[in-house]
């Protein structure tokens, strides 16, 4: 199954916005185990469209189109994809009523030309998922409906739409099609404290091992501040029989480098933090220095931080660590300051904990 | 002049990385006045490579082709390009001896591989920029050198490496060949407290005249946190014109709407509030509360910023905000609270203006 992606809009070419879509179903496509051969952007042009939809179709066995299903006169998606499958355009009676009723829920006149949104190639079907006004439309081409010798998929360019879309029915639909019936899936461990060669030292042996027998596969992730992530990658017949290869690849990895795992798949640093103060009834401040601010910041961004975190004294100025946080005279970047201002700020904003 | 752009690595059709080469460049393809047409991205597939370049080249006069000239046996464009223009490889001296001095400059010795990257298709020029070790190239199609009628370059995926080539060789020389003499540029003012619509509205009398009478264009941005943008293009024979043009136009804007313009172009609120400190010689502190430390993390973000930035007391909870801050027993979301807390940390932390 040779996949590929179109994405449609003008303001991509002039790089007003980047296409982050294709790479998200780029990703998606190749965790699903889809290859995809190609990227293409193009702008609001019906003979350009038409041409690269065109040359896609004809290389490829699937083609995901983003873009251009809005209810402008620029969005044409719809009516080329129409020209490219050779078939009439159709106005959708039931779509008709979806759409009326996204703008009921807003408390919303529609607008006439939302209309045009309800109009779809002859034989293609709606996508279920419509989060929005713009439905999604799988086009079977060469007959056979479900079982057509190719596909072609349209999408709308609005990122959390699209994605709806991808994963509640084109993912399953190509799997379905390319016979993938086994289930693959990934769990990120976060790391702190260790470098990418250091760590790719630790785990020399283990993915040697996986090589050998086979089994998940084991890959790093740099990610900056956010630290190192190593992605464990399993493929089974089965939710239950993946979710068993990971936990057991994860418990592997962690007798390994267990002390620098941080947290898994989305945790980060301060959600870890909160969850561990919070479990322990403490209250956290913090004193920072070149950090101006930022570990303050970043643990307020998570929702409920207000249950652990009190606030912090942010001493940039060595007279200021001194005078509010009893730094002793002498260099303010010793280890004698740095306790003296994570005692003080405690007693400072009565806190329990500080960093 | 048509031009196309072809990113060339597996890592993008997978999502491992965005392709923000890509915007980046349409985008200055657009502000020097040329057409971008499409975009395209392949990975590291000989076959696939030679395919996608080739019908580049076919559709437009002009094609870049990023990515691909790194030293390793997966970086291949130079050998495709020369496939496409039906070449032989040439080993350049001259280039052999920048890449050697590349690492000598960095005391490392150069591994044997990077000598492929002094390899170029017959016919190919080097771009002077080489900012790293992989060098950019300049490939006339269908002969006459700098007047050939088609043209392709290359350059790294390196964005900071591609960036400089694309600004100092390949812009200019896009321009020359499609006989564009005048200049364009922009200048962005920056602005804050006023809605896209409403600043539309503001500026809307003007627009219309813009429109009637020619001249600069003005287009919106909107920028989240940063505020919202106001961009005025201008374009004329030189780049004194194209600066009077700008200077003359952004004091019409700043006429309609200049209260709520805080910086141009890559100023930003941080950089603009630490100037006027430094100026006026004032030190300044920050008492935040549901921001978290944000606005003192990105105040010390700023080069210098201990020049006029105390510090910071992040009183997230109630208890801080009166204990420490002053703050009256009573509501803590008021104007009395806010006063206190403002007074109040700038006597805490020593300073003289505080937000």
């Amino acid at each position: 199954m040779r996949c590929e992606i179109v994405a449609v809009g003008t303001e991509l070419l002039l790089g007003q916005i980047v296409d982050t879509n294709s790479s998200w179903i780029g990703e998606h496509l190749a965790l699903a185990g889809i290859d995809c051969l190609r990227h293409t952007a193009v702008g609001d042009n019906r003979e350009r469209m038409r041409v690269a939809f065109t040359e896609a179709l004809d290389r490829s066995d699937a083609v995901i189109v983003t873009g251009g299903l809005g209810p402008t006169q620029d969005d044409i998606t719809r009516e080329v994809l129409a020209e490219v499958l050779g078939v009439e355009m159709v106005r959708d009676d039931d779509l008709v009523v979806r759409i009326q009723a996204v703008f009921g829920g807003r408390g919303r006149p529609m607008p006439a030309s939302n209309l045009r949104q309800a109009d779809v190639p002859v034989g293609a079907r709606t996508i279920a998922e419509m989060p929005g006004t713009a439905p999604g439309l799988v086009c079977p081409v060469g007959g056979g409906g479900d079982d057509s010798p190719k596909v072609m998929y349209a999408v709308p360019g609005v990122p959390w739409e699209m994605k709806q879309m991808l994963e509640g029915t084109i993912l399953p639909d190509l799997k379905r099609r390319a016979g993938i019936s086994s289930v693959i899936r990934s769990r990120t461990l976060r790391t702190w404290g260790r470098s990418e060669s250091g760590l790719a030292e630790d785990l020399a042996a283990e993915i040697e091992r996986l090589d050998a027998e086979g089994g998940p596969t084991i890959a790093f992730l740099a990610s900056g501040m956010e630290g190192l992530k190593v992605r464990i990658t399993a493929k089974a017949p089965s939710d239950a029989e993946v979710d068993d290869l990971l936990a057991e690849e994860e418990a592997r990895v962690r007798a390994i480098v267990g002390p620098i795992v941080f947290g898994v798949d989305d945790q980060t640093m301060e959600s870890v933090v909160l969850d561990l103060l919070v479990e322990q009834g403490l209250r956290m401040a913090t004193a920072e220095s070149m950090t101006g601010g930022m570990i303050g910041s970043r643990l307020t961004d998570m929702p409920g931080s207000s249950r652990a975190f009190v606030g912090s004294v942010v001493a940039y100025d060595g007279d200021v660590k001194r005078s509010l946080l009893g730094v002793p005279d002498g260099p303010v970047v010793c280890e004698a300051a740095v306790t003296a201002m994570a005692a003080n700020v405690c007693r400072v904003l009565g806190a329990d904990v500080s960093v």
